[in-house]
């Protein structure tokens, strides 16, 4: 099944997949108040949005969007959740119990570059049915663009090299999974996970414990590395991955490759100083002459150290715990505002979280090089600002339609290369690793002062 | 259904239930390799420990170990499982789809402190049977661990002040629901999270969102913030918390009061200097005669913001990014590792990742005051160390016995209160939140040099 092509007009939702309770307390309250005074239906636009970039990152990575589509399809409240809400009244249950989203959400391409104050998801139907959805919106935007634009700056510091993530043991064994999704998105190669695999069709691969090592040992309890050798090429082939830093790493490497022969696939390094024991190892597997087995690192990886691993010989870089973690930005700080009522264009003025009122899209302009220079973001229902010789893309496209997916939204793989073209298009210093500003900046066309 | 008294001995687990693919790769191709070799049966123990605490904390809190027992519990194989695993021969497949953990666990109790190398968790059985639960038991250690060791430290800086988890909008739409559980275990009061409630018997809570303020307007557009006010009292009755800085703090407080009285139960401030905002509304509020109106505060808050607002007038602290997120530590580093075959130690070597091998239990000795000194830790088979005149707590004890979970663990409430108690016996520097070594060492007492 593609999981990124949402099929809202599916029959009915299972008790397990519903997403209902799956928001915060306030969302149902404020429901009930507004059925009571006749604001319930009133006409309106949610926007999510960043403020910042977290960690004065130069760009952001847009993921969640076709998690969220789902989410919302299968928003709905079962008898047995109905019966949880007590602190409902009978009139709220009954508009929850028919509850299906049927408004319009539009947004940025899963996948597409992001920048502060971006228009990411622009949601629009009665206050009563946008209002409800604002968590589970946001738990998906924020967890998956968190993973994501960690993982494109580690692409990006690979270099081309393969990528493996392999950080489910640090994470929420579900966050795990769509962990491993929004890192291959963002570029990475494949994934330990096998759920994760399961689910969304990205390459599963594996190396093998240090466990599995010290589970070799001779009858007197001492080691035995090459029995642990010789037995996972016998069951896996020879272009197997042998983990050779369980004892001694010299050591190990001579007896894998004795064992293995020269055309061992793969032999990983999980401690140490990794350039100086990488180029050593590479030295040593030249002199052994296995000068095509690969060296795969892993140990506490994030993208300053693979990108200071770029001058060594390192194969394939095992990513664990700072992707799944977005490397020091666990979450990208989402938020999920109501911009527009009844045609009126509302904003709060609380201060330090100010914003632009009103309901929004975007364009991004390019220089005939194909660089980016900003983002225009204008009213929804205005006409396309004039952008002289610049070239312009539409960012905000239509996501759902009357409560149903648009047609033809890219698959995850599509949404992969999508974003891989977008990082293409930054400026020169965008791709930086290094604290500073946003790479383009994001200019308000068309709002009152 | 009470989420903490797992019960392995239930019949059959249903598709969406089953844990089985929250697993890396390389646990089944070792489970393969290990069959084919005839090391799969040896008798093994794993142990979960981590190696430091993060952010040189003093402490940090076991939790998910109740998850973790129904985890194993619903670790079976599907046939629509076992089809997606076409990298495996037969035999193992075999092997998986008979598979159930019929091992022991026993480790340290759900709502415990722990310490650098403290033996969290040990797990026995056969190598097949053990190496392939590695990921699933870390994912919800580490999650859980991590959360419930940030909260903690809230919780003390609140000093006997309601907390109040609201983060599920910055975390994985089902992280949310397990991070609710790990605060509240942490001595969090309540949460916005409905599945959590719902599923763990959590008190839910919430106020109110700036879209609800924004929501009211006039005809023509201009903000009506009395509206907003007297529908939500209108609809939840005077003792509801209004929320307070949409626009203008002061004009927010003077409208609550005018709308709802001086018995309004409480206003929310989630923007701007708390403490400034939250001195000036207290005395706005005394001068209005709502003398009992509670104030309530967010705006990422974290332990620190936290103990910074101990002398201003604040009531209820609301939490969200910074509890989801682990506080700067969103995983607790907790690794599972072989630390016995067939009655012999083993432990790997690599530089940097050193550790102790044999299967371990440990006690935690105190002085006459009831003042925690140090945990000894020693072999699983040995006599209790003496302790002379301090007294000791057994730290290891049974979870799991022959796959099943053995009688009388305790609820989530009963692990909230133990950990209240077990944060009482800290050394007086223990519950500081600045960085520091441990706040109690670790001793490794008859184990070889």
């Amino acid at each position: 099944m593609n999981q990124n092509a949402p099929n809202p007009g599916a029959a009915s939702v299972p008790p397990n997949r519903s997403t209902s309770l799956l928001t915060d307390m306030y969302e149902l309250t404020m429901l009930q108040a507004a059925l009571r005074d006749g604001t319930a239906h009133r006409q309106c636009t949610f926007e999510v949005f960043a403020r910042r970039l977290p960690n004065e990152r130069r760009y952001g990575v847009v993921a969640g969007t076709a998690r969220v589509l789902r989410a919302v399809r299968d928003f709905v409240f079962t008898e047995e959740q109905l019966t949880h809400l007590e602190f409902l009244d009978e009139n709220s249950k009954e508009y929850l119990r028919n509850y299906r989203f049927t408004g319009q959400i539009d947004g940025y391409r899963e996948g597409d570059l992001y920048f502060p104050y971006s228009p990411l998801l622009t949601v629009r139907g009665t206050f009563a049915e946008c209002v409800i959805l604002e968590t589970v919106i946001l738990s998906i935007m924020n967890a998956d663009s968190a993973i994501a634009s960690a993982a494109a700056r580690m692409v990006t510091a690979a270099d081309g090299r393969p990528i493996i993530e392999m950080g489910s043991r640090r994470t929420h064994e579900y966050a795990a999974v769509t962990a491993s999704r929004a890192a291959y998105l963002a570029g990475f190669t494949a994934t330990s996970n096998l759920e994760a695999s399961h689910r969304y069709g990205i390459p599963a691969t594996g190396t093998a414990a240090h466990a599995w090592t010290l589970l070799h040992i001779n009858e007197d309890g001492s080691p035995n590395e090459e029995a642990a050798f010789r037995s996972q090429i016998d069951s896996l082939g020879v272009d197997t991955t042998l983990l050779v830093d369980t004892y001694d790493i010299t050591q190990g490497v001579k007896t894998a490759v004795e064992v293995a022969g020269p055309e061992l696939g793969g032999v990983r390094i999980d401690s140490g100083d990794l350039g100086a024991v990488t180029r050593r190892v590479r030295r040593q597997l030249d002199e052994l002459g296995a000068h095509n087995t690969r060296i795969v690192v892993s140990s506490d990886l994030d993208e300053f150290a693979i990108a200071g691993l770029r001058g060594d010989p390192v194969d394939v870089y095992g990513v664990g715990t700072s992707v799944v973690t977005g490397s020091g930005a666990p979450t990208a700080s989402m938020v999920y505002k109501l911009v527009e009522v009844d045609g009126h264009t509302v904003a709060k003025r609380s201060r330090g979280k100010g914003m632009t009122g009103g309901t929004k899209q975007a364009i991004r302009t390019y220089r005939s090089t194909g660089v980016a220079v900003e983002e225009l973001v204008f009213p929804f229902d205005a006409d396309t600002p004039d952008t002289g010789r610049l070239s312009a893309t539409q960012l905000t496209v239509p996501l759902m339609r009357d409560g149903l997916a648009v047609d033809g939204l890219p698959s995850l793989e599509e949404s992969r290369a999508y974003l891989a073209a977008q990082l293409l298009t930054l400026p020169w210093e965008g791709l930086a690793l290094s604290r500073d500003e946003p790479s383009i900046s994001t200019r308000f066309v068309g709002f009152p002062e």
